[in-house]
Order: structure tokens, then C-alpha cells, then sequence
């Protein structure tokens, strides 16, 4: 088919870690992103954390390359032959300060197969505290502009996978407004691998963009006790959906990686409180009523 | 072999639940327990909860009886064959005001399977948030106590299960300081059935007394925002537990039981940490060396 080409994917996914931590740090002005370069026997990474900042409690934005093993069980699970495996990707995510300002998570993977099969998969989907309709639609359009870019056929089908993926069924919740997932898809040519190395790189290059933007509109918006509240019970749902669901986060943790820098994308803090409602006809409640799959934000009218 | 004692183990499970609320009530001072019995079409349950007492943040006493379908999967998982099942228990977490206070739980639960297997499964642990030895020896001195009341194999037996149990292998850490833990235990006979039932009615009755007797002494000693920060960082490898491996939090979850009522056992709030470490010769880094297997506390000197 084609050669190998880990080294080449790891490379350009470095390069654009720097460019997002840079642009994140110059949209926050205060917090700087560590630099944690780590090797361990199953490979390396930099874990790049920012903690404490005037606009972002805590982010990360992660690179690694490990090498492997898919055991029988893991490789049923994802459909594969078993074997050795090398992967590479960068993955990320922002919780805000201000509630009123949205987490998001950012995530692209290579894999490649000592059997010569090769995927890429990742996704991009934001958790907005409170969900602003006018603000759901541009991003949803901003990632349907980048999917037409490669192909018209690929928003309909990763937006669906989100709604899918980002899902929490022991509390019949969307993790937020979703955007896009996909997951082991396999180039059929060099062509084929163009097309998905640049898409996962367009993805890694949009995606602070994306959250400056959003950032910059809703930091200043003033905020108090009860607002903090709801922010921590729907960090608390992050935390449930990352440890009870998340594919990475359980690929990760079984496959001996850095604990440190899988879990770094827990909140800093989070809260549960024993039923909990919102009062009828609150923002709260209006967010809650809008975690649905299948809503097509982009036509939705505010 | 003999008839179906659910309803019976059911009742006597009940009347314990009342007890152990009032004996926490009182000891309490302030809060009291909700009452909150449901039903769902697995079947009903009685949610006793806390919350924002004087010295207790947030407590659970649940108790359910449900019936279900043990999956190929699940009953593979298990070592036991698929089929129909009634199961009842007790489930109950305490999380302290005070930092110095620790956080206790204790279950226990019997199972009936459509076959005639019928089984019990149970434990108590302690997680402190500082490990203070002598209360730790008190307390595997009170549960060896128990437990030879019945059979004096059954303490070095159930210590050991607990702390395999009660483990984060992603942090190479134990949840707290164990304590006993047993699942599967099938009676051979009626007099082996008798043993088990009032052992866990023991546990049920211990629970408590031993709880009231650590809060008593621990209560009033001064804390500041060190030890709330460490405390809910130390909350926070409690969620992780409980969402990665906890099998109760699993099997409620998948098998459609009550979400709010399984995932009450979340504490109030919790707290995340990139790469934080205590101070050397800390109490807090004193804490997390002695968050490891196979230490006789009994025997263990201050």
C-alpha cells in the first residue's frame, strides 16, 4: 500500500501543539502552558498544562507516541487484529473560568498496525455551562466548513457520530452541543491518507481559533455564587462521561499510559449534589432541556 | 436445598437501614436523613440521604431489592450462570465535614438466583483523608471482631479481598485503609445460609457504632483551607474508584437501576490537581505512603 508513516504524522501534529498552546496563551494574556516532556518503555509525549489563568482554570493540550500491544480483547472491542500497534495524536481540552464560557475537547489519533493497517480518528465537541443557541450554530457551522473542505459527505455523518459518542445513558444527557467524532477510519490509498492526515490537522489548526473566538465573546459576562454552582454540577457530568465512557480515557489508563496527563482532563473541581433541578423556566433548566441528540444546530432558531 | 429467603434477608435489611439512619441522625446533631422510597419497574427501593449537616457533608443509607436478568456477559464476568435474579442490600457512604474525619462505606447484598444459587457479598472500608494509625488499628481490630464472632477464617480472608478491591491501579494506590470485602459467598446449607445472613446483619449493625465512635473523636479538631483542599483532592481518587472500578456502580448503572440513587455516593465536591505532590514530611505525604496493599494494621505501631 504505502510505507509507514507514524514519524511524519507525529511530526506535524507537534508542530501544531506549540501553534495552539501560543495562540490559547496569547487569547488568555495572564497563565502560560507548562512544557512536560515525558518518555516512559511504551514511548513519549509532552503533556503542556495551563492551570490558574485570568480566563482558563485549567488546560491541556497533549501530544504522544506510544507503541504497543492490541490484545484479543481490546482488538475485538475496536474491531482489529490483535498485535503491535503505534499511535500518535494530540488531544485537549479547556475548562473555563467564567461558567458562561464553554469546555471543549479537541482530539486526533493515528494508528498504525505492525499488520500494515493504518486509522485516524478524532473530533472536536463543545460543552457550554449554559448553551447559547446563536453560539452552538457558528460552531457547528465552522466545523461543517472545515469537513466541506475534504468532502460535503463528512459533517452529516461525524456530527451524528458525536451526538452518538459524547451521550451519557444513566442520565439520558448529550455531553454538551457534541460537534464531531470518528474513529477507525482506514485511508483505502495514499490519496485516502492525504485526505484524513490534512482533516485531522485542519481540526488541530481550527480549533483554538475556534475557542478564542467564543472565548473572547463571553469571558467578561458577569457571573456569581449560583452560576459557579451549575458550572461545577456540569463539570461533574464531564467527569462521570470521561471515566465511565470515554474511549481514550480507558484506552489509555488499561494501556499502562501517563495517568497524570490522561486525567488532566478532569475539571478542577467538580460537584454533585442528590437531585438536583433547576427551577422551572431558569437558564439552568433550558440548557438541561437542550442536551439532546439530533438537534441540528445549525437551522436551530434562537 | 431451602426456599427463597429474599423477602426475609429484604426485611431484616430494612429494619437496619432505620437503625443506622437514626444512630448517624444523632450522632449528626443537625441534619437528618430524606426518606425516599421508589419504584421502578425493577424494582424498590428506600434512598436515605444527608446533606449539609454540622458535621457530615453528605450521607446515603440506601437500600433496594430488584429483580433483573444476569446477561451472558455479565453472568460470565461473575462465574455464574445467566439467568433470572432478586437481589436486595444496604449500600451507604459518609462523607465528613472535617477533613480529619474519614470517609467510611459499607454494602452488603444478597443475591437469588431463578437456578437456586443464592449468594452474599458485603464489606466495610475506611478512607481517610489523614491516616491516623491508631484509629486505623481500632478499626480492623472492630471488623476482626465481627468477624470472629462467625468463623476466624474469615477476617485475614476479607482483609485481604479488600485490599486487592479497594485499589486504583492507575495510581498504584488503595482507596483508604480497607478493611473486609467479600462477594460470591454461597451457602453450602440452611446453617451456612444462617451464618452469612447474620454476619451481614452484623456489618449492617457495626457500621454505625464504629462511624459515631471515629466522628466523636475527630469532629472538633481546627482545619483551614489546606487540609479542604487536600481533602478534596483526596475525594477526587474516590470518584475515579468508584466510576472506574466500583462493580455496585457498574451493575446498578448498566442494569437500568436508579442513577441518582447509585451515584449519591459521590462526595459533595472534588478536586483535581495536575501533578500535585505534598510537601516532604508532610501529613499529607505520610498519607499517601501508607495508601498500600497488605499493611497489618492491627500490628502496626504509631
Amino acid at each position: 500500500m504505502y510505507d509507514n508513516k507514524i514519524e511524519l504524522v507525529a511530526a506535524a501534529y507537534r508542530k501544531l501543539q506549540d501553534r495552539a498552546c501560543y495562540l490559547i496563551e496569547e487569547a488568555e494574556g495572564s497563565a502560560l502552558f507548562s512544557k512536560d516532556p515525558w518518555k516512559k518503555e511504551i514511548g513519549e509525549g509532552n503533556t503542556r498544562v495551563m492551570k490558574g489563568g485570568d480566563k482558563i482554570a485549567k488546560a491541556a493540550i497533549n501530544y504522544s507516541m506510544v507503541t504497543g500491544n492490541y490484545s484479543e480483547s481490546m482488538a475485538k472491542a475496536a474491531g482489529k487484529s490483535p498485535g503491535n500497534f503505534s499511535a500518535t495524536g494530540i488531544s485537549s481540552i479547556i475548562h473555563p473560568v467564567n461558567p458562561y464560557v464553554p469546555i471543549i475537547h479537541m482530539n486526533v489519533r493515528y494508528f498504525e498496525m505492525e499488520n500494515g493497517t493504518k486509522w485516524f480518528g478524532g473530533g472536536i465537541d463543545l460543552t457550554p455551562h449554559y448553551i447559547d443557541i446563536e453560539e452552538s450554530r457558528n460552531f457547528h457551522k465552522a466545523l461543517k466548513t472545515v469537513c466541506n473542505r475534504f468532502d460535503i459527505n463528512l459533517y452529516p455523518l461525524f456530527k451524528k457520530e458525536a451526538d452518538n459518542y459524547f451521550f451519557l445513558p444513566h442520565r439520558q444527557e448529550t455531553r454538551g452541543i457534541g460537534g464531531i467524532f470518528f474513529d477507525h477510519k482506514e485511508p483505502d490509498n495514499s490519496a485516502d491518507f492525504e485526505k484524513y492526515f490534512e482533516f485531522t490537522k485542519a481540526l488541530i489548526t481550527i480549533y483554538p481559533e475556534l475557542y478564542v473566538s467564543i472565548m473572547e465573546n463571553k469571558h467578561s459576562i458577569p457571573y456569581g455564587e449560583k452560576e459557579i454552582l451549575w458550572q461545577n454540577y456540569r463539570r461533574s457530568r464531564y467527569v462521570e462521561f470521561n471515566l465511565l465512557y470515554d474511549r481514550g480515557t480507558k484506552f489509555g489508563l488499561v494501556s499502562g499510559g501517563n495517568t497524570e496527563s490522561i486525567l488532566v482532563s478532569m475539571p478542577p473541581v467538580a460537584a454533585w449534589d442528590y437531585q438536583y433541578k433547576p427551577a422551572p423556566g431558569s437558564d439552568e433548566e433550558k440548557t438541561l432541556k437542550l442536551l439532546k441528540k439530533d438537534i441540528d444546530w445549525i437551522s436551530l432558531m434562537s
